[in-house]
């Protein structure tokens, strides 16, 4: 195959211009671009590099409406969602530029020589943060702009000084080549040499393992689903230098209902929880798979809600016929197990389309069935009853990692909330009260992380500004002269935070 | 085999005591017990768990002389060296408290809620780190303290919050018998379940791959071969829940003589050099073991000071017989070396010693044959003669990754050595100047890592106060009520510093 076409995500059929399939030539090209550029790249200084990220969202807003038009087309996400989406992607790019700016994610470290120290003196040691590499980027389906092209893996890896070379998905190539160009005109504009980012297209699975396996690649980012992700991480694995794999995978997102809450507003939890599951056809990372609930009147208030909700549910266009093809098998596997209940379908849709879909089932039920914890992408959701509080600790502590879990409580469950908090924080790199773990904000306390298989690193995020630190590596120098120190570690270096021995000076 | 007896170092012959070799059954009760602990542990708070770390450190040093006569017995190292290295240990200990008790490792961080912000209100959402669960840590032969039972890893884990479980070094089970009743008698004295440290014995690697592969592990910490921790690294990889593998693995740490310092002292560097080189029977992780220069009259004389300095070494006791013999094959193989010249040899010893040797050869010969380029654990280095500068640079980009680069230069050598940093940078965890890489200081910046496969993982440091980061993962808190909150994540907390909507306190 030599080219490939966009596919309209609501017919399933190709539409707009072909793109030609990059093959193993132009990941070696694009590789060798990135790991030229990577050095002038990382010595720019902090205006630089924040200008350039800057300089990337006015061109991403430049491209106007033929950016949100292109992604609606190739993902059949509607237009306010992805306006929000641009939004999200433009502020990430900002955040990380102040991010620059202010130099903590140097942490900067010295301890300054202690010539008269027995039984020997100390030399004086420096410590600063340094980029990895060029990096993979590889975008998702289900954010065409946040978490693709210049998304924030990409953002995160050039705020630390990380060539990009981005895999594009081939659910978005329209939309992929826009915002590429955006960088690309953003890199000129800025002087930075071209390699600073790179950007390959095609549709087979190849392409992105070439590029995983190329020696100049020093990491990997990736959010998509499980098989993906492991399939990258084990290539990266067996490389002859090892290099580390951020893959950001598989959640179903426990909402756990406790009873006082469940008691107090039952019905309205059902109502609103049916909003977030349909939210883009249900299609997010942390969309609310699992429902967990002591048995009771309260419970049985919030099903009744949550079922007639779903059931009033208009279906949705999926962003692939792939993803609708699995989301159909999932929801099949569902209703074909002897031991769950199907409390509601959704409008069944027609041709890429996915109806929304509850069940039910028990706490004793799910635990003896892993195959109930996997994830179905898109906007299914199961209900498990648990008889009592030791049930509903046995079942949280048999789940897999998480990104998010969420409690709905009121202030006479937080006796109860206080003896679960232990275990949710060692399920899932998000604990939230009162709310829905859909809506991801990008700010510098997020963590949209979580222990495996949420992610194959639970040491990280891929949202927020702790997201740059995936791509920076430690370097101490030691007895350097002032003239060979990096200039954030002079003695007259300021602006940045940093530790003198042991103490933090701001 | 049910027992197993230490090994004098100096004569191979068992000696003192016999040990229960633990099996599968008792790495099961450790982690079981560790996993049990993990909670409570981890819920400590900086007063308690600094306390124990000083503890620790204290009943280390009530030990006394028993502790440093058991080192010297099966290391083969003499007393001033080991005394220094209890020193360390302890000192390690004290500073993993301090940095305990002043927070910053939390890495706190607020978002306060902006329940006005347009188009969508901001929920309130904090981060801290909290503990990966409990670790593994294996020992290595060459610092039967400082890097063993309750060496950085040790100390790093349990400053952490994470439990240990240490597979004691099979060439030093009295050395480390003795290190785990102190850590026992902390535990114990601080009040703390006895699950916090678990101390497993044998000469088998099926012991170590037992417990990596224990689900309940959640990380490894590993200072030793390549070989080594390549395996372990593997397993980490293959469980159901992958884990991180910390893994200091193999160096062979260049140092790089710049020409104005050559012709200024050749004669004097040769001769510190070789005492560098020779320290501790060379059994250094940061021994220099190759020596990289361009021709010239300078260099000539660092080569005959060192020849001779090398010639008139005495040979040395080495760790065990296993790493006498490794050694010596290492010797032999560049000896016989058609493209290797050997400039001397130091006494040869007898039974378990080993004696010093230098070698030479060209930067095109070593570029032909990386063999040359692996690490020889011992006093043995190769001095590599580079025509030009253009010849050192592509020297030094094809080495593999090294925990530590070391310069020799004059002033007059700046530019050169600013044209080869960005490499170094690239090869190196800790960069040098006019000093000997061997002597790794423990302060907040030291990084003693490096990219592979000095290490497995190129972002991380073993030792010094930012080893803590090794056994840390971020979770946030979204909206979660104060009474539900960590307390350090308060708003009435003080102390530690944090970063709030982007701006760093202290």
């Amino acid at each position: 195959m030599t080219d490939f076409r966009s596919v309209a995500a609501a017919t399933g059929q190709p539409q707009g211009p072909s793109f030609a399939v990059h093959g193993p030539a132009d990941v070696a090209n694009a590789c060798a671009a990135a790991a030229e550029a990577f050095d002038t790249y990382r010595a720019t200084d902090a205006e630089v590099r924040a200008a350039f990220l800057e300089r990337i969202a006015e061109e991403i807003l430049a491209i106007g409406d033929d950016l949100i038009e292109a992604a609606m087309q190739e993902s059949g996400l509607p237009r306010p969602r992805l306006e929000g989406e641009r939004g999200r992607t433009v502020g990430q790019l900002r955040l990380f530029a102040d991010v620059v700016r202010k130099g903590a994610w140097q942490q900067l470290r010295i301890d300054p020589a202690l010539p008269d120290r027995q039984p020997l003196p100390r030399p004086d040691i420096r410590l600063r943060m340094i980029p990895l590499g060029p990096v993979a980027v590889f975008g998702a389906s289900n954010f065409p702009l946040a978490f693709s092209t210049a998304g924030g893996d990409t953002a995160s890896a050039l705020a630390a000084g990380c060539p990009v070379v981005v895999k594009g998905h081939p659910a978005h190539p329209q939309t992929g080549a826009l915002v590429a160009a955006a960088i690309e005109r953003a890199v000129a504009a800025c002087g930075l040499p071209s390699g600073v980012f790179g950007h390959l297209v095609g549709p087979s699975n190849e392409l992105g393992a070439a590029l995983v396996q190329d020696p100049r690649i020093a990491a990997v980012g990736f959010t998509g689903s499980r098989a993906g992700g492991l399939a990258l991480a084990k290539l990266a694995q067996a490389r002859d230098v090892p290099i580390p794999v951020y893959a950001e995978m598989s959640s179903i997102n426990p909402v756990l209902l406790l009873p006082e809450a469940l008691k107090a507003r039952g019905e309205a939890l059902g109502t609103a929880f049916v909003a977030s599951l349909t939210m883009g056809a249900g299609q997010f990372c942390t969309n609310p798979g699992l429902v967990l609930a002591i048995e009771g009147e309260g419970l049985d208030a919030f099903v009744a809600a949550a079922t007639s909700s779903v059931a009033a549910a208009a279906a949705q266009t999926m962003l692939t016929s792939g993803i609708c093809q699995a989301y159909a098998s999932g929801v099949l596997a569902l209703e074909g197990n002897a031991a769950v209940e199907t409390l509601a379908k959704g409008a069944p849709g027609e041709g890429t389309q996915g109806g929304a879909a509850l069940f039910r089932t028990t706490a004793s039920a799910f635990l003896a069935d892993k195959a109930m914890g996997h994830e179905v992408f898109g906007a299914a959701s199961l209900v498990v009853v648990c008889k009592d509080e030791a049930e509903l600790l046995a079942l949280l502590k048999g789940l897999e990692g998480q990104l998010t879990a969420t409690l709905h409580m009121d202030v006479a469950d937080e006796p109860l909330a206080a003896r679960l908090l232990p275990v949710l924080e060692i399920k899932a790199g998000r604990i939230l009260a009162n709310g829905w773990p859909t809506g991801v904000e990008v700010c510098h306390a997020m963590v949209h992380g979580g222990p495996f298989p949420a992610t194959s690193d639970s040491r990280t995020t891929s949202v927020g500004s702790l997201a740059i630190d995936r791509f920076l590596r430690p370097v101490s120098y030691q007895n350097l002269s002032a003239n060979l120190l990096p200039p954030e570690l002079r003695d007259d270096a300021h602006g940045a935070p940093r530790l003198v021995d042991g103490v933090l000076k701001i």
